[in-house]
């Protein structure tokens, strides 16, 4: 069966805002084995919407809306879809009850425009809504001589998302033909996306069953798997089989095979290994040790940090000798070694990481380039360093530098 | 005159891509007076690709299409507007003779699939593309009755980008009626969305041209005003008008008025008053660093800072008395004051800031829960300090206090 949704509301057409709830429903819908074979966007107006409900009742078995159910005049999904489908609305004195009584628990009384999210399309299920006023609808039934599945959604993610789980997962589980779909993600750090590509292709293009993803950031990438079979047993394996693969061939390049992100891979490791970890920033400003605070609990292996953008406080926070950023140069192989030795033993912790670089878009040099960054890691067996020559803006330097820097741990702690 | 926006390609249509290009497709027709009244997205099937080419002819007098222009058996979207049409497509040898220059200057054979960007609709205008192989093409007339403008363009952002700007803006704006539109944007700090509406809610309601959107982050609000009239002093008079009023009311809670950032803002505070900063951050992470020194040529204002998660690092980098964190725990008005005045002696910066608060999910007591942050900003006039209870998960509290943090070096400055 194939699914559309329809987004409604009047400032997704707008520059400033930008739908993110069919991300979540396509990734619903396909978990159930349903495609989603179109998406659109509609604003505010009646005559637009029902046109798209008419179109999308006609190409499609599953349509699902997305918003403009609240307590405004702009809010006219029922009305249209009631339109398109040819029914009425009845006011429920049930969902008015509620309304009521939710607005007297917090001793307000209720505006009138409220009851208009009591009206029910005839023939449909009332999805109640524990997070907000406006509640979802469900109907299925026969459509020009088709079965269909309308379902209404409010527009605000966690209500959607809620309202999912709990009153529509199931009830679609239920209509749809039992899918046997099965997914497998592996996150790769530090290979080009070419790079990757050319490898694994010959691997995964082998396997016509399972669908191939490709997702490409800085420094990070993703492989997704996709695969559907007779039985689910059957979709796991082959999806597993073309990943195991994938993963043979990329080695260590592959640092999670369950959604894991690097930040919490690392913190994986540094728990597994008893170890503590402190940095020294320079050009990535912040960015590392936020990036690992990011991660809950991570004061168990995270110690602190410095960020030394002056030279003055490189030498104060890390013990960098100031003849040494004299004679090489801040940005430099020897003055990121001593970042990395300087804070591990100031913060007295398994680890030290030091990153001094050029994040642009001032202040490269013919020899140390906007996009120079040399990282460091050290511990009790000694310092290693590695120098990148990074692509791209300020933002996307910083963020490779920190990948970088991140990779470098795991692979020290693996 | 009204448009919409067709973006194809399969690939957005899983949970995996978002499009884009229809934010800057958007933006660009609201600055010609063009309203977006639909887009969809629309998967690599000729069928669904013609009946939604279709649709969007019968509704809208512009039709913008992003993507499904390239070399493979999946670009599809000259066929489908061409039989939308009625038309035929025709292969242009120049464009072909184009193309096979380009593989030849790299030294490659083209492949025969490649010929297929050579095909144009007929009466269409080829738009050359600089910075890719597939060119856009441009078609104007009538259709069913009325004037229809077709515009097809490449996918790949920076593509699509430049195509607009060289060949389509100038051709849209000789077509479409002379529309005088004035915007203004006013950026708003550490105050809720809805208590911002209620008090701006009386102002610009008044202004029945004048199109308002409020947009709200974790502790930053946008407000955008949009005017039209009948030339360009009347519509930024409205805009202008409406935007003092409603600076006047929010006062000094009004950050930017010219859409620049609230790190830029602080940047330019420092660098006006000649002065430096530097920060000492628990809860937060770095990101205030990172936030900091993501504006270029922050080294001019920002010093450095450290990154105390441990207690011991607290004590060791801001020389916060040991006892003091016994007496009063680390989460607290003191610590958070001490933070800011030690960091600011160890760096000898003008200004120092301290945050100190409980991110979670885990580590809340009753006392002090998930989401209590203590800020503090330093300078020769002593120290002030100011404590928040934010909502929200682990990211949302640590932009809230970053946040709070910039808005308060920013008052200190102003």
């Amino acid at each position: 069966m194939n699914a559309e949704i329809i987004v409604v509301g009047s400032e997704l057409l707008t520059p400033h805002r930008m739908d993110t709830n069919s991300l979540y429903l396509t990734e619903q819908l396909n978990l159930l084995g349903v495609e989603v074979v179109f998406k659109s966007i509609v604003g505010d107006n009646l005559p637009r919407l029902v046109a798209a409900a008419e179109h999308a009742l006609f190409r499609s078995e599953i349509v699902i809306f997305s918003g403009g159910l609240g307590p405004t005049e702009d809010d006219l999904t029922r009305e249209a879809v009631a339109e398109a489908l040819g029914v009425g609305l009845r006011r429920d004195p049930e969902i008015l009850r509620s309304l009521e009584e939710r607005f007297a628990a917090r001793g307000w009384k209720m505006a009138a425009n409220n009851a208009k999210q009591a009206d029910v399309l005839e023939g449909a299920t009332v999805l109640a809504n524990p997070n907000g006023t406006a509640p979802g609808q469900w109907i299925s039934g026969e459509f020009e001589g088709r079965e269909h599945i309308i379902v209404m959604l409010p527009g605000p993610p966690h209500e959607l998302k809620a309202l999912f789980e709990t009153e529509v997962r199931e009830r679609l589980r239920a209509k749809v033909p039992p899918a046997f779909l099965a997914t497998r993600t592996l996150k790769i750090a530090m290979l080009g996306e070419s790079a990757v590509d050319a490898r694994v292709a010959p691997i995964y293009t082998r396997y016509k069953d399972v669908e191939t993803t490709i997702l490409a950031g800085a420094g990070e990438i993703e492989l997704h798997f996709k695969s559907r079979a007779a039985n689910q047993e059957a979709a796991q394996q082959r999806v597993d089989e073309v990943a195991d693969l994938v993963e043979d061939e990329l080695d260590d390049a592959v640092y999670s095979r369950d959604g894991q992100s690097l930040e919490q891979i690392v913190g994986y490791w540094l728990q597994m290994r008893g170890a503590t970890v402190a940095v020294a920033e320079s050009c990535t400003g912040g960015l590392l040790a936020e990036r690992i605070t990011s991660v809950s609990g991570s004061s168990r292996y995270f110690v602190g940090g410095a960020v030394v953008y002056s030279n003055a406080l490189k030498t104060e926070f890390a013990g960098v000798p100031a003849e040494m950023i004299e004679r090489h140069g801040a940005v430099s192989r020897e003055v990121a070694a001593a970042l990395a030795e300087g804070i591990r033993y100031r913060c007295e912790s398994t680890l030290g990481v030091g990153i001094t670089g050029v994040a642009g878009p001032g202040g490269g040099t013919p020899e140390k380039p906007v996009g120079l960054v040399f990282h460091a890691v050290a511990s009790d067996r000694g310092t290693e360093v590695a120098q990148r020559n990074f692509p791209g803006d300020r933002k996307r330097i910083r963020r490779f530098a920190s990948t970088m820097a991140l990779d470098m741990l795991r692979k020290k702690l693996m």
